[in-house]
């Protein structure tokens, strides 16, 4: 028989949502490779709209979105990008989404509640998502949501460069702001050499139904703290746990967190007193009227270039983060 | 053996998002029930919350909900409410969406196009509806997107009465205001006994690429022009179309649409001197500032109570229409 | 670790069903490969038999199905072929469609009756099939039907480069014999650079219930009309509208249009003094029977054969008709 | 708060598609209901159209085909009736196939084959089906095919009563036309309180690849053999069975079988003089043209009536069976 | 039309696996029904099989199962269970599972590792449970790892009222045994008007790579504190945990767990001098071997049976621990 | 724009689990390849976890299980390690099941009995498996149990081969040892050109209830009897055969069978005086203290290469028997 018989071979193609075009350039500009553009619009009464100007049949396509506020359209926005993918005959289709949106809705907190994060990830499923790629999950257990395979990333190698260049093991405490961070913060003081300190919020004896009382577990007078916490929202959590580092006697408070979601009012209160320094990722953008002096953002590009080169290129990403200790 | 048999009973429950409260609250008045209380709050980075604050186990539930701007938000509130009703155990759920969102978007006019209206039928699936509840659909087709039933309710039984009084079948046309809306214009003329005219949008020969000419097809001069059409958005194709009426001798120009969208510039446009009348439901809110004194905003909420009466006791929608003549 | 790792390569495979393996064969000309030989029987009580002669495994397939009449024979023939495909261990399945069957029964009219264009989308899905390849879907909107891409092509290039060859743009109406068909025909007029005119069937208000009058909208008096539809199934709309333009004064009308359904009385109607030529295409089988003077058949195996090929090298389908203009 | 509860009630409905449409009257009959009135058409390219005169909302349905010739129509016919009462709001869909659509194929004999059985129960669930009924599947696996319930009837209580009136045991003897079916024969056997005896074709070991001899396995001479099998279709196992047997020495042979499929040339056949009754239940229509003498055709209502009114009444259809020896 | 319509009746059934068929027995006295007689088998190879000796037909059925040791013989049971029960028409199937199996695979803690609780609710649906019923889940998030309604119960309100009649808050401490079970702990402390402490595991600087100190947060000298942990597996970190205490100058130790999972040598450990006292549940059998003088073991039963009532009867799963503070 | 694309490329990898290491050991060898490491352990409470040592990014994984007692727990191995395979982004997954667990339990025989044959393709599918490859499966039907491709090999060449060298076809009978075998002696026969013989087991009309005839249909006398069948459980049947064919006067009786399965007593009865040779592969273990002098075991590792070798290349799992005959 006379058969058609050719080379299979696959193609990288990366695309981007509105939220955060720059990360995007600067992953593609890792890769070697450039954004495909995309025609994206919000239409008069908010409905958007998505196009790509060149053919991704056949792609391994990769679709980053950074869920910013408005969380909600930048959602809409890239759950309509893959839908697009997928009628176009694209092989793969993986959502990058370094900051996982409604993560810390993980679970029924109480009755009738919804679960959220499992619906995010129906919610990719059902627009033709293959995988997932983010950053730091809220709760290891997201991974599980998703009825296939996700790349779970860790931002601490990054974080922990910067460090490791700038404070001394010897006069550091790593620090947990609350109880269900302290297996993160375990890991750190390992890695970075230094003792433990937790903060458990209690709520005070004598005054009814209210958080007061910030304790402190372990030595933090005489030391520089190092506050670690996956993101920063509103960072009220995080400025009252540097108070109460600073009034147990700590000589600096040292905030890292992967995600800045710097809701208001984080930049006012960040910018407190009782905390000399701030170190955030740009998995979130970080807008010029959102940063201020005590404040460093680093790059995540290279991370998230290097994870999505090992997964177009059947490598492995559980090695990225093997020789990270 | 010693069995537990009880009698099965049914509950119906109605739930509703924050985008148009109000048309819930008539609807429950119309079916005599009350809207079942949910907390709904959205938190500081956009992320949006929900919760009923009693019991929904093998109820019966509609979740309505108004698809006004910001149409991201509202859709994914209602899937958020879908996703919570799912888990709670409710027997069945049915998406009320009065204006079905992202509807233009219904096919693939070019490659590379998403079919949103198509991802959101999947969206409201993944979710866990059961059923779907729509009015005046863009395009009927859109009920094949949902892979279960979908009730597609009519909005001309209360536009037709609300005319009926008011117009007088010997002095009145019905237009067409471009060739996609034909059919449905045909309808109203053989219910309202009168002709029907057609405005055909043509590119002006004389001008390149340019869409100038509004021909218009059948007898308006001297008589009393009805434009009929599904939605308004931004007003600009009907205040054209009245325009080319008004100069072609219509003694009166009455504009009717299930979905008032009013996007801007619309509410300005539509109280051009070539209008003298607007007729719209309120399936989307009308809100004040949206109103002006040419503008007649009939209630949705009759029509959709009764479906959901005839839906929740496995009575019969398509009857409700078949006597509307 | 002592791995075996391979070149990936992939192999196109070319099926056809019984309805018109002639298409197959040119498609499979054109490609430059030969038909896979598939062993398909009927069985004493109507069941239908389907082997494939050699492995499909790992392979590209197209099943190439021409949905003429029976048309029920001949689409389960094609879902038997599909999961034989699947169960064989074909890497990904194609439906090749030229005329989508069901393809009028596109939503629900009235209550209580199918979507059967629907259904026809859930069988091929439930079967097996990957993707759709389909021409000149009598909606758009069937696009959204199938979860998966559909690759829907535009037999317009075809007929086009037959008529810019014979008719004369000075003299030359494009006509749309209904309301539905206007958006079409409106292409057609831009691309031959000529006037459109429309027929509007309508209620004769004198007599009771009954459609007798076309009224003609548009200049035809003195011109050539060239009558463009999607499908000729009985003739009968045709043929009333060719009568209605001479009537009208026209001085010869033209039928074009994809599919050759030719449903009785299809051939004797069309044969009609008031049509002076129609052409269609073969995405149905036209034979020697229905076959006359007037009639001709374009080839529409190249266009399907081009749209093969890009869809097997991951080239692009949409190209193809952006350079048709 | 003001809550809609009311009492559930269930509401049977039993439609038919339009292969044997009296089986569906005498089943109504039986249950003491009518069939619900169904517009059922087909179009001019042979496209299959149907629509409920009644509402169907919430109804518990039984959707009656009986699998005839021309088998695929009818199959797709009762696919778009399915597709028809889940977009309508049925409560449940129970197919009911009385001779299962291509049993026969319910394995891959050879690489590269369908299994199509399998594909059929796939077909039923795409289309909406939660349930299937049928009667005698030729292997019980079936059962397996379809995820969901199956109602695996038995039409064996039917014959049976009928041979007990008529045959006695003394002289009787149970055959097995072939190898495969000789379960079911010990069954009748014990059932009947006679002996069995079973036919083994086999391959003549002095003609080369072809089966000659019948071999008789158990006493036959002097008595009368019934031959009892699933189905008939072109009758020519059974007539070389026949003419074994009566070779043999048999006194008498009768035939009785579930499925009268009666494909050519089976009518002509099974008059042979080898054959002094043919004893078949109507699962499938048996046309006046199609009846003969020695014929007797047993009602199948009464049981598809009764197992249709315990499924309905959530009774059982294991005890319809158990109490039948 | 003569139609059928009844009242609809809802059955409740209530089968078990036999890991703990006592523990089925307990929870039918409560509800006053009875267990239904199913016939559970080993075949030599070890392949299970399941039937049930009545019709389930239209029952709402609750499947219980106890997952001890041998864990996965008693899911592949409770499996089969849920198969027979599909394929018997059964309307609604509940898997009680009190002691999620697998609980503890939650998340891929390294690259390449299943994530076996959501396996475990994928294998739960495949099998056809529509809900599911736990107790105390290691992690809240595995309730978003079913796809549909999970009702998560809590043993708290049974071991607080034992503890209520027994212990004094003056003199009590909560402790939580390590970090991941501060939030519960602190749930303990709130509900018994008690102090909290905790017990951190850490890795002594001064060995390598060994986890030896325990770490008391908290003041425990001459109090006597209550560990309260969700399982006790080998007992090895609770002894530890014990030992602490009693060496931070604790005067007495009281273990209170849901789950007595009691692997080798969970028995000998938890006899240790240090620990005073040992309550848990039977939600997994403890056999008379398993007890020991020090531990106490308190009936699930009462609680499970309530959950089924209000899930069979539409009530509120949720308020039963609303009151329990 | 600057693209990245690569030339594709695939690798194969072979991992097992511990029902049978060896097997694997020595399909790897057949290959040419290793066997993937592969951590799997059982916890203290029977739970089993799995890891990869190594990348199993875009494999084609082959995971091989030997379902031997205790089958339940060997299957729930299996399914974990497709779930971490599946999370581990395989591009390809095929379940390897040399002997198919619960093939027996492949249909209902009794109302309310589960399909557990089904169930167990239904729990492969949903843990992530794409393909299956099985040998000589109890009933053919099973391949359509599984939604997707199943590769379905025969041991019949691998035995035939052992016998052509051993037994003379003149003096040689193939027996079924029961009517449900009789196809598969039936080409036995054929292949080694003797003729054939059954086993027919009848219940004594003179005792009740009781099977105890067992007839022999065929010649046996004065020749070697061989029996075949797929698996050999207890051995109860076979030995029963053996006698009743000594007992006619068989001078020699050989059983050959696919599957080991040896349940407690099949060794003892298997070395009854009247059998004289045992041949079966080891598709299941067969452990030192269950060989004996009279049992010879075939190795199937080179079939199983040879297929996964076929299915990797793209090649003919068919064309790999064709040529057994």
């Amino acid at each position: 028989m006379t058969e058609i018989v050719v080379q299979n071979k696959k193609k990288l193609v990366l695309v981007t949502g509105r939220a955060y075009p720059e990360l995007a350039e600067q992953v593609a500009f890792e890769l070697g490779c450039e954004v495909s553009t995309t025609d994206l619009r919000t239409f008069a009464n908010g409905e958007i709209y998505a196009r790509y100007d060149e053919s991704v049949r056949g792609a391994d396509a990769f679709v980053l979105q950074s869920h910013s506020t408005p969380i909600n359209e930048w959602l809409m926005e890239q759950l309509i990008m893959v839908d697009a993918l997928k009628r176009a005959s694209c092989k793969r289709i993986t959502v990058v989404a370094p900051f996982y949106p409604y993560a810390r809705q993980d679970k029924k907190g109480r009755g009738r509640e919804p679960i959220s994060a499992r619906l995010v990830a129906d919610l990719f499923k059902a627009a033709g998502a293959d995988r997932i790629m983010s950053i730091d999950l809220h709760a290891a257990q997201i991974q599980g949501f998703f009825d296939g395979p996700v790349d779970h990333l860790f931002a601490m190698p990054v974080l922990l460069e910067h460090f490791r260049a700038q404070l001394d093991p010897a006069t550091l405490t790593v620090v947990s702001p609350d109880m269900g961070r302290v297996r993160v913060a375990d890991i750190w003081s390992e890695k970075l050499g230094c003792p433990l300190a937790i903060i458990h919020k209690r709520r005070d004896p004598k005054v009814h139904n209210q958080v007061t009382v910030h304790e402190i577990v372990g030595q933090v007078e005489g030391r520089v703290c190092l506050i670690v916490d996956d993101l920063i929202d509103t960072g009220r959590t995080i400025v009252k746990a540097a108070e109460a580092l600073k009034a147990a006697g700590a000589i600096g408070v040292v905030v890292a967190a992967t995600h800045a979601v710097f809701s208001d009012p984080a930049v006012e209160l960040l910018q407190s007193e009782f905390i000399d320094q701030v170190v955030v990722t740009d998995t979130l953008p970080v807008p010029p009227e959102k940063r201020f002096d005590t404040l460093t953002v680093l790059p995540i590009a290279p991370l998230l270039a290097r994870a999505i080169q090992e997964v177009f290129g059947d490598g492995s990403v559980t090695s990225m983060f093997e020789g990270a200790a």
